[in-house]
């Protein structure tokens, strides 16, 4: 176990239906919540245990939907109840980090704080550490940092850095400025991308002052700002409540990439510490299969598959149900208690329509297209 | 409901796993206990009504394997215990037949006997009575008497029966000499048979006198005529269970179809009832698609299903899971509490081969050839 860095803090956003791992990943059971990976522990749990020790008791603050409250604090036993914020509705990442960073800044004062999603998966932790360490360097410089994850393929499920020049740190001599931030590409500018050796995957986790990113947050999201300075001077009070209730869902909802990471890129403010280690964001089934390929990170031992003429297909199940797969290639077959899905490998953004479906109805919640046991589509 | 045929009793062989519907049937819970048609009755109890009357009470005997006593007698209220042969070990459908003919015509007299899957379905119970009527008053005129199906489609999957000429009987006068039967066709020689408008499914429905059957199998199968006679001397008397022991292992296993019909029909013993109902076997997940499609057999009520993106696919389901199919076209999809089959269209054999191996198995009885959740074929 590392020491706790001194004078850091860290967010864990834990929010996101991971809807595109539905019937797995439910609106009432979110990724972050289960164990994918077989150890025993969800994903939240691990990144708490990834972090607490970076960060030191008491310097970790969750922020999660109101639903997922007792879910949450029965998981992290070490996390103290101040330290939890619970989300009245879910906006984007920005709000969440924001106004967690003001209550932390408040209580603490300057802090190096960073943001680290509850639902990714990594696969060395010592690397990890490192790379925290050095992020946490370069945002005492005054930066942004960021920690860019070496491609191992070209990916069109995530964001791309472009690499600037390096930054020159003593302690950190592989830092660099962050160029740009691509959105998803195409297969053709994924492989680009790859041949430049110049290209990162956004991991969405970001390091930085408190003070740097109020000051930036002013600039860019004013009106996000004030609200959040607004909730914050009230939080530890008893106005909290009624505040809460009356800024939050007026906040504009946005992802801190937009937000901040973006314009400070622009602005010659953000930089890329880079990650070597074995991640993935578990964002999709083909993600999931990609991260059970490659074997860097061990996913879930436990219910039997068969898969006969069934190559490039992929069996996911949190039942006792054996999986039989015969002469079906190239399809993904997720088994919950309530919801058997039978997928085409490219129908992550249909599960994901699905999903929402499913979240807008009751329990699996769909809405019974057809009430034939029997079925079949003409 | 008819009133009984004079003279008139009834067999029906409850056996066969219905391996291609596994895992909806299985060893331990085979087809013809379940409602697979969403009349709240299992197949073999629609059999039961359908023949009852026809037969008269006390002129039904069923015959089932000894595992299959329990839910049998709890399914047919109105069987009598003596009516019942458990057989200890499965055979084909002639031993099986020949006991209770025989037990039945030592008990009863000379009889006329019909032979009656216990799985099947039939969609117009008026036209099936008026088709037993004719076959038996084929039967009282010293033939074997079948109902052949006119077939909707060119399947692979049943047996034909060729018409030869007619018969002349004035009651049934669209009775014709069986000429032959035939194996399961190939497609041109299906669509071949089909449009000369002479062939006919071979349903395995047949009426004989009991003394004709006893007289062609003394002639064709000497061996298994002699153990039957043996068997049914003591069937009543306290030496029933050792003669059973010893004699029913040692009996050739042999179908009615090559035991008795094919000879038969050689012989010109053999005559053909035009069965013009809705009928299936619901021999494969094919059988219970096409038996959906036409619509002329309703299919079970019951869990829903989604259907996206997934022509010519089909789902059965067991459980309360609801099945989503998103971009997965021409497969199959059946839930059991123990197991999910994905399978494509064409895997009715290895359907079959895999409830074979779980039959020789616990539970489900999968050899788990695989340990993982989350399973991946190469």
């Amino acid at each position: 176990m590392s020491s706790p860095l001194p004078g850091f803090g860290v967010i864990i956003p834990a929010g996101g239906a991971g809807k595109r791992l539905w019937p797995i990943s439910t609106a009432a059971r979110p990724k972050f919540l289960l164990d994918l990976t077989g150890q025993g522990r969800s994903l939240l749990r691990q990144a708490w245990d990834r972090l607490e020790p970076l960060a030191g008791a008491g310097q970790v603050t969750v922020v999660t939907g109101e639903a997922h409250v007792p879910a949450v604090t029965a998981q992290l036993a070490g996390l103290r109840a101040d330290n939890l914020i619970a989300e009245p509705r879910p906006h984007d990442s920005m709000p969440a980090i924001a106004l967690a960073a003001a209550i932390m800044r408040q209580r603490i004062g300057e802090v190096v704080l960073g943001s680290f999603a509850a639902d990714h998966v990594i696969g060395d932790v010592a690397a990890f550490n490192k790379a925290v360490e050095a992020a946490y360097l370069t945002a005492k410089q005054g930066l942004i940092a960021t920690i860019g994850i070496k491609p191992t393929e070209p990916s069109q499920a995530y964001g791309y850095i472009a690499d600037g020049e390096p930054l020159g740190l003593d302690k950190a001599p592989r830092v660099k400025y962050a160029a740009a931030f691509k959105e998803k590409p195409d297969q053709a500018t994924a492989e680009a991308y790859l041949k430049t050796g110049r290209y990162r995957w956004n991991a969405g986790m970001f390091v930085f002052r408190a003070s740097l990113l109020f000051e930036l947050l002013h600039q860019w999201q004013p009106e996000l700002a004030a609200g959040i300075d607004e909730l914050a001077a009230v939080w530890d009070t008893p106005k909290r409540a009624e505040a809460l209730e009356r800024i939050w869902p007026e906040l504009p909802s946005i992802a801190i990439d937009y937000a901040v990471a973006e314009p400070a890129a622009k602005a010659g403010l953000m930089a890329t510490v880079p990650g070597d280690f074995p991640w993935s964001d578990l964002g999709s089934y083909d993600s999931l299969r990609q991260a059970t390929k490659d074997g860097s990170l061990r996913l879930v031992p436990g219910e039997p598959a068969i898969l006969d003429g069934s190559a490039g297909s992929f069996v996911v199940s949190q039942t006792g149900q054996t999986v039989a797969l015969l002469g079906v290639p190239d399809i993904v077959v997720a088994v919950s208690g309530d919801v058997v899905l039978v997928a085409g490998k490219d129908q992550a953004e249909r599960i994901k329509d699905l999903a929402s479906e499913a979240g807008r109805n009751t329990r699996s919640g769909l809405k019974h297209l057809s009430r034939t046991e029997i079925s079949e589509a003409d």
